[in-house]
């Protein structure tokens, strides 16, 4: 079991924007500092998500809980959206086997199918229902604030539904919100609906490792202790403010210095594995929503994330990434084993022009490309490195996770700013809110009519 | 039926960065200068992808193909990669109902599951293989080469397997491939396999509207004739050298504006629906692939596309568009009608909290985050458009693809480069082939050789 990250591909000795050995020195004193505001945030008591000790009660309660209600299920429901849905759909990504809500209840082993519900488009609402047999289902709501607009529309639309075939809400519902605050954690206390904490000091983009992807985890009987494992392990890992000896911090440092120094701030992760294939989109919202911000003094910053997936984007982004503008790095994840390997095969009939591919294994052609792909962009003085892990399980994509999350908080340090507000969502919703009527946001009414309007003769 | 441009959110009135009168009135010359070039490349013969009428009869022998081949169908499967795999993806979310294969055949009206086996990961074609009773089962390998390896190695395993079950390869596979060249088109013709073609003059990004989207949305029924009529009304629409008077010109021309005068060269596309969730990726290849090239003099150019949805990705990355760096333009798809339209109830035991969501409607909530959110971004002086569809449908979408085609084959000519190769995937496939002893390719030991290899003092 292992995740290594080798950053050879960031540096001078292969590609020329990268640092050589004096720059790598210069960068100390940056680092010292990066390093030092993430022990701040520490003391302040805002990192929960390394803590993960201090849940071990919350993780005992979600397992023994989940025990006796995944009984008699054919569909767990997630309602919630952003760092509410992305860790839920990782998982089932990474850790059920391709298709899962394809499969028979046998080829499921008789566990529930997983529907991650993340927006409030209509048609997949109803569409949704017209799947559910609500007597056979478990709903999850997950909403730290317990007052996220879209989640909270789903809620009542839920809820109204369960009412209306007389299914009762304690039997069917189950909710994931602050121990405190909102109005799920008041509707649980009066009406004794299963709840479950996400801490006060884990942010929602930091909280898969919380009850927020614990519950559905272990509603589907993934390894849950194995998750919190691997993220340990990779938080005891990452403890030096030495680049040589925290990948974490040497993620964030040579993804910062690409950006600072050469202007390369588009950050592709790109697994060569299907099963990571939603680690993407989970990393695409941790990194931009904690990084893309206005510093103190007024300046706009960030880096872009962008999730690919190899070998498909082969055919799709790399054309791109090779000979598009030199603004862009390349994380590689490629995945050692593949214990379902098969042989590519060459019977009667097969075509002479494919002969190469005979004797040769799926998996290999997979990492194969990886390498190739590495290659090429190097040969092209692009930037890359690569993360690898043995395989696809539980503790290894908790390591990734906690990998990911320790990075972004360092990144924070490098670029100035705070990873943990998200203050430019703010107009959106109080817009949204004002136009639905909401009487606390009434104010917004000058601004909403001072918006540029269409002009119809651009409407083409 | 309609689908309407909005550009007004990219010009000087409403964003400081965007064009006022004046600088719209100096790019006539060089969209004169982009349409020419579009022209000429149309006199060479280049475009088929316009040629909708010419490839009349190939698709009437599709449909009537498809009209017996799907009886009796659990499973139609789709081996391709890239712009074999895009556009079949998108048909099956934008025209099927959410979660199409985790129906019943009794909730798919009979209908088969489609699947889009678009990567190598043997887990993945591992956990198809699992799904399939392959002796109801049509799968349909495209590659317009025909040589994809990728492709290719799924096309092996899958005569395999058909052969070991005494399955026959005429009954059970169709190719859509180039009418002469390439590996399939020889097996073809030898052992009577259905193929359908992709015209030499269609580019593999270009092919949605070919039999690489039709075969596959004639085996579900689905309106190819709409789909069609949609795409010839767009081109149809666009074919002035105005601005005001082409919207796929005046797409292509403010998103390259914003680029060359802004540095805002991250297109974002962000439909505010689900159905449309895979126009993004659809998106992201034609425009990377197509625009992202080596220019004849050596500059490195090309904007990077990000996909992204509404409303979800407000909750992971708007944050980002609205704070960080101002290098990006945002483009909303926006629907009109929601036919399944459902309220927001608020029944007995809804918390007050959420009083506000009361006598409103999903589509309603949708719609005004879309709005609120294009809003937010002016105020920030954030340059974005929206196109708004009637409503999702194959007309509809037959029209976004030749929207977008058109503008990727114009942003070419004010980019300078040609929008229909891509050399730079070369490279990492030719050193593939190499790994794997493809005797053509021998030459490559030495770049393979003098590849910079990972330093072990860099594997953290």
């Amino acid at each position: 079991m292992a995740i290594r990250l080798d950053v050879s591909g960031m540096l001078r000795r292969a590609v020329p924007t990268g640092p050589d050995a004096a720059a790598l020195d210069a960068l100390g004193p940056r680092l010292a500092a990066a390093v030092q505001a993430f022990e701040a945030r520490v003391r302040e008591g805002v990192l929960g998500f390394r803590d993960l000790e201090a849940q071990a009660g919350e993780r005992a309660r979600v397992l023994d809980w989940a025990a006796t209600a995944r009984r008699g299920l054919d569909d767990v429901v997630v309602l919630g959206i952003g760092g509410s849905a992305l860790g839920a759909v990782c998982l089932r990504t990474a850790l059920l086997p391709r298709d899962w809500n394809a499969r028979s209840a046998d080829q499921r082993d008789g566990r529930p199918r997983l529907h991650v519900l993340d927006n409030v488009d209509p048609r997949s609402v109803a569409g949704l229902l017209e799947l559910l047999d609500l007597a056979r289902t478990r709903v999850l709501v997950v909403s730290k604030s317990g007052s996220t607009a879209e989640t909270m529309a789903q809620y009542l639309l839920l809820r109204d539904r369960l009412a209306a075939q007389g299914l009762s809400a304690r039997e069917h519902l189950a909710f994931i919100t602050d121990p405190d605050k909102g109005a799920l954690r008041k509707v649980a206390a009066a009406e004794g609906i299963p709840a479950f904490e996400v801490p006060p000091n884990v942010g929602g983009r930091f909280s898969v490792l919380s009850p927020v992807g614990t519950v559905p985890a272990a509603l589907f009987g993934l390894d849950v202790q194995a998750l919190i494992d691997g993220a340990i392990a990779m938080r005891d890992r990452c403890t030096s403010a030495q680049l040589r000896e925290n990948p974490a911090l040497a993620f964030a440092a040579l993804q910062w210095h690409a950006h600072e120094t050469a202007g390369q701030g588009a950050h592709v992760l790109m697994p060569y594995s299907d099963a990571l294939r939603d680690l993407g989109p989970w990393f695409v919202q941790l990194w931009a929503e904690s990084l893309g911000k206005r510093t103190a003094d007024g300046r706009h910053v960030g880096p872009t994330p962008i999730a690919a997936v190899g070998a498909t984007d082969q055919h799709a982004q790399v054309q791109l990434f090779m000979e598009g503008p030199r603004d862009k790095t390349v994380t590689f994840v490629d995945v050692e084993s593949h214990p379902d390997d098969l042989g590519i095969p060459h019977g009667d009939g097969a075509p002479a022009d494919l002969a190469y591919l005979r004797g040769h294994t799926f998996g290999e052609l997979l990492r194969t490309e990886c390498r190739a792909t590495a290659g090429a962009l190097a040969r092209g003085g692009r930037p890359t490195m690569t993360l690898r892990v043995s395989q696809v399980d539980a503790w290894h994509l908790g390591g990734l996770f906690m990998f990911f999350e320790l990075a972004t908080i360092y990144a924070a340090g490098l670029y100035g700013i705070d990873p943990l507000d998200q203050p430019g969502v703010e107009l959106g919703k109080q817009l949204t809110y004002y136009q639905f009527g909401h009487p606390q946001w009434q104010g917004m009414r000058e601004i909403w009519e001072s918006l540029p309007a269409s002009d119809p003769h651009w409407v083409l």
